[in-house]
């Protein structure tokens, strides 16, 4: 005796979110047939809509439902000669949240990893490229992850904006802020040492 | 700045899945966005499809899409004379997993709990009363769950079946098959010394 062949179905369903393994997914389907239908059903609403109309930003490549990402679409964001390259749509929020930059967005949505086939065309640098040629950039900031795709992303773009004349900064590693030094990885605390600045 | 507000909308929604916060919504929405556009519309039918139809089995009130569960629907298990009673549709997939069992369950969908308002009629007693009263029942097993609420169920319930003179019988608690003594709690202990048998 199994579920009955819907609720296998919700299961397996359930199971293509990521970190969901068959307990969860049990636990998952039981709680919205028992306690939340309604939620359930706009779950669906939103999952079907999402789905079908986010697509790509046409200049930054970030998701969203309209031609333009909001920043985008901001005239005074656009006008800016700071174009900072990012991972991903997540990496764009972190940003923000900062309020410290006030320019422009390229999100690459991955980064260039040879060994799972993912080149330079499957991150929009040809897109990047045209950007960079269209002028009014005078900085790109590089802001990949600190790992060693990342890494070898931004060094990619920055060949590319060497051949723009265009400047390409990398953003800083080092010990995080509040941080304690002791639960700091090696690899990081390499670059806080070889990073550090007079005071 | 934030995400786009369909973007919003995804992750809001995905987090009335139990379990899941901001973090993990947005890491399931990027997810399903950038890799399984697909899964998602599947999920969002299946989704549609369980919620509108998966209700209650009407004779022992598991969740199923049909009148009848697949357990209820077997002419051979209907014909026992022993109804087990469990918590859960979760739970009548752990009896029938040991193979052992080959009668009519009765599903709570719960536990009596007068604290959150759960009295009798809320986790089906009156049908299981009219069940009972029907005859063709010579034993019930309690199998709802060790708890307090789970035993003060038990206990109610087997109140109802010596009304009827139905024999109840409660589920063994103890040692289980495999665990480590150290690593049993000592309730579970305590009910392992009180249940001893003779070998
Ligand atoms: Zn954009
Ligand atoms: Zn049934």
């Amino acid at each position: 005796m199994q579920f009955s062949p819907l609720i296998k179905e919700l299961i397996d369903a359930l199971k293509i979110l990521p970190g969901v393994g068959t307990k969860s997914a049990q636990r998952m389907a039981f709680h919205l047939l028992e306690r939340n239908r309604n939620g359930a059903l706009r779950l669906s609403s939103v999952l079907h809509n999402a789905m079908e109309h986010i697509k790509h930003c046409e200049q930054c490549r970030t998701f969203c439902e309209n031609a333009l990402c909001e920043i985008c679409a901001n005239p005074k964001r656009q006008s800016s000669e700071l174009l900072c390259v990012v991972e991903s749509p997540q990496d764009v929020l972190a940003v923000e949240q900062t309020l410290e930059f006030k320019g422009r967005y390229f999100v690459l949505m991955g980064h260039l990893s040879p060994i799972d086939g993912i080149g330079p065309a499957d991150i929009g640098l040809d897109q990047l490229e045209q950007i960079l040629q269209a002028g009014g950039i005078s900085e790109v900031i590089l802001a990949t992850n600190p790992t060693v795709e990342g890494a070898a992303t931004a060094h990619y773009i920055a060949q590319m904006c060497k051949v723009h004349t265009i400047q390409a900064s990398r953003i800083a590693h080092g010990v995080p802020v509040g941080g304690e030094l002791e639960f700091i990885d090696g690899n990081t605390l390499t670059h806080a040492f070889s990073g550090r600045r007079v005071i």
